[in-house]
């Protein structure tokens, strides 16, 4: 084998296919392009986008996709019905159907399940792999196949299960990956059992695939067990979506293989965008990422600690074990009691680049934000409303506008001229009162617009002002409906994007804090 | 060495210590009581409760805590300062104040670190940790030294790294544990420095443990590597709780290590526990776990895809790694388009043990929460609300109520009569109208207490319901303040809990609908 082509990593993400298994994920045909148009930008090399053979939106998804710029699609289905042909078999023409480069295949390698689940014996299951493959190479594919439960069946049944590779192999199947179905296997099972298949395909088999999940959390250390071993494939999501505990998640793999371990799996100039694609494909599938997670996790370079965060402000690898702009991610320094001034200060000086970490407005600050945190609040998203905190210690503020009275309804049933909310607010500009009333889908977006139309008279900028995030988190859901709610809203316009919070028992009271700050920041820099 | 001893592995949570660094996390000091009775509950034998010398509210924790009944507790700091004396450093005294049966000592095992981030020469850092642990030793502590950044030491000054360790086990500490501070070691590299500090400290050494983090998803891999050498002391925190992308979760490393490598870390009877438990300190942290957290989540064993819910119906281990029950986790089926109707069947057999998968009200149900799903709606974690919806369409379900009309206002200021919130409804019951108002703090909580108030005459057993939970998820933050959002409620009375679900533009409506619906739930029952 040429060494250089060995560092080579070819990723397959299955987030449409296996990602979409995970609870509380449903991708809507508009969803799965966006996911599509996101791996494509991120240069994974093959993209399993769907099984449409058990999943009529997905074969609709297929023939409405159009080629990728630069990444390969394949489709997802299973071995051919027991004791049948497989041109009568739907499951196999729809697949075919779906007009991608390659079709992955799984078939059962655990002598167990072809038993007591799949029902059929053991040479049956052999002559479904070898004549699905052998049928769908026919037509044109590349076959990919995807030895379901190998690891388990190794473990109980070695002799089957690699000779479910062999025929696999010797049906023409391109990839021959090695799944962990289960997640149970340890990375030095993995190691073992992808040795005994390299052993037994010999030097002309196709790539080794692994396809691993992360039922004991070692998803990410067997993929790379794996590629130590041998394999050349890799199959997980972006995200680690997917089935019970998850699929390996890509962005965290990737990193670590191609900036520690000198592989290569996608370009150069695209792990300098994973963090930015990840995001996007988390708020696509509408699951928030944790901000924990390894490299694109938005606390993944975040220092809290006193100690720590000092250490980095010295020397950032003090901390840190690689430079965040490598895979496009960004440093932070938490505001919190164990924070310590130097942070506060670190940020403060955005607003007066002479402020020092003993500077008695960062004394104020620490005080004031730990009262506040205490009770609920949280500045950690919101640097707006932390720079207002900041510019109130230092005397830069001063109010622009005061809402002076609001009240908001909601009613059911409406009438003919009544909508479900709407909202009275009176304002205060310069010597000046203003009353206004506008309607809305929910109270919040009520009573945003009516803020808005009362101060649009004096603040003409205002209208460039988007809303483009809104959260609500229960504090204390213990207390249920009578529970504590913290709001944060993130705003836009052309040149800039800040985020503000508010927390009362309160949802509108709450939602009325973040939109005042939200304001107040934007006329600030203007005034 | 004892092998029957060998397989005794002491495992130490830091949550409320370095778990407490997470981004996002502030615990009071109730919370922290609940955190240390759960951690008993579970039989840790080690609880890292806090560094009182950098925190005053962890000193007054320390001052106020009993002792757990079965855990010890250890208190966190530091070497001593540079150039100084013991008995005169403040951080070191009020460590000794804590009054633990351990301290943990942390100091600089990396070359790099001792000279450019604590700027002292090499051989004063080891005369820090020497007299630190010298001086805590002749107070009568247990110290544990915590040798910071361990493995990137020994990786680039093994010598030195290797001195490091030396010093503390002449010096006298109790344990010592190989940190790897920046989380940037693979399994291979930690099994390596763990084998040299065995080699190092020979046969006498003091037990050797291992304190990992998980900034390359790697955590628990290189937990359980490091055992495999010979640590026999592991840190980590029950969720994973730390500074960046946090330590090792002990809730998904202690059950691999227990039930499949043999080792033993906590009595059997509190493993049957640890997804209680974890849930438990997950609900004080008021940080929801993720649902695919490994063995404790609740999704580790859910299964969605119609395949797998088959095959896990017919052979559960044909999908499921092991029982959950060994971990007190359930096994759960979700409904979905891909889920098919086998699991729907499942769980409306609770209501009507008869019905098959091809029950016509088995495929109405699925079709309807297709359509459902599609516009945000989500019954996986809201059984209550999908127990109603197959009633339904089983034709059982008789209205008991019906929220004729109701007006929710939230003002501010408020008057001398006025509360912030108020809400008016008016209900039908059995041909009866009837009309309530009432307060709330919030403008939801107004609405439920006018709801009850209306109900309570025609049905007293409401009386006894509460609603223990309540959660708002924002399904398309990108609309902002026009957004869709999804309320979950959880109820209780004193047998049994459930969950509703409603979704809508307006909060409030959303909120009605699981309001409605959870009272339904309850009404149903009894009726």
């Amino acid at each position: 084998m040429d060494p250089a082509a060995s560092t080579k990593i070819e990723i397959l993400d299955t987030t449409l296919r296996d990602g979409a298994q995970g609870e509380g994920l449903s991708f809507s045909i508009h969803d799965k392009f966006e996911v599509v148009r996101a791996l494509d930008k991120l240069g994974i090399t093959w993209i399993e986008a769907g099984n449409p053979g058990s999943n009529p939106k997905d074969a609709d998804f297929f023939s409405q996709l159009s080629k990728p710029e630069r990444a390969k699609l394949c489709a997802f289905g299973a071995t051919r019905k027991p004791f049948s042909k497989c041109a009568d078999d739907l499951q196999l023409q729809t697949l075919l159907k779906a007009e991608t480069e390659a079709v992955s295949i799984f078939g059962k390698s655990w002598d167990f399940h072809v038993i007591d689940v799949l029902k059929v014996s053991i040479e049956e299951n052999l002559t479904m792999i070898c004549e699905t493959i052998e049928y769908l190479k026919s037509k044109g594919r590349n076959v990919f196949f995807d030895a379901e439960h190998f690891f388990d069946g190794w473990k109980s049944n070695p002799a089957y299960a690699l000779a479910a590779l062999e025929t696999a192999f010797k049906a023409g199947a391109d990839r021959i990956v090695l799944c962990d179905t289960n997640g149970g296997s340890f990375p030095g099972e993995i190691r073992a059992g992808v040795e005994a298949a390299l052993m037994t395909l010999g030097k002309q088999a196709p790539l080794l695939g692994i396809h691993a999940h992360n039922d004991m959390g070692l998803a990410v250390a067997v993929s790379i067990a794996a590629v130590e071993a041998g394999c050349t494939h890799v199959q997980g999501t972006l995200i680690g979506f997917g089935e019970r505990c998850g699929n390996t998640s890509l962005a965290a793999l990737i990193p670590s293989l191609q900036i520690k371990l000198g592989y290569s799996c996608i370009p150069d100039d695209a792990l300098v965008r994973i963090s930015e694609l990840t995001r996007m494909v988390a708020e696509v599938a509408n699951v928030p990422i944790p901000s924990s997670m390894p490299y694109v996790g938005s606390s993944a370079f975040s220092h809290k600690g006193g100690m720590h965060g000092d250490g980095v402000l010295k020397v950032n690898r003090s901390f840190e074990h690689i430079d965040p702009m490598l895979v496009g991610n960004n440093r932070h320094f938490l505001m919190s009691e164990v924070g310590g001034r130097s942070a506060i200060a670190e940020r403060a000086r955005k607003i007066d680049p002479s402020i020092k970490r003993d500077h008695q407005a960062v004394r104020a600050v620490a005080e004031k934000i730990k009262t506040l945190e205490a009770s609920g609040w949280a500045f950690e998203g919101a640097d707006a409303s932390f720079e207002l905190l900041v510019c109130r210690e230092l005397g830069l503020y001063k109010p622009l506008f005061s809402l002076l009275a609001y009240r908001v309804m909601s009613e059911h049933p409406t009438g003919q001229y009544i909508a479900c909310c709407h909202a009275w607010v009176k304002v205060w500009v310069d010597g000046q009162d203003e009353v206004a009333a506008a309607e809305g889908n929910g109270p919040v977006h009520a009573l945003d617009n009516a803020l808005r139309r009362a101060l649009r008279r004096f603040y003409p900028s205002l209208e460039q002002v988007r809303l483009t995030d809104y959260k609500v988190r229960v504090i204390d859901g213990g207390a249920a409906t009578a529970a504590k709610v913290r709001v944060l809203i993130e705003s836009a316009d052309s040149h800039q994007s800040w985020s503000t919070v508010g927390v009362s028992d309160d949802i509108i009271d709450a939602s009325r804090n973040a939109l005042v700050d939200s304001i107040e920041y934007k006329l600030m820099e203007i005034s």
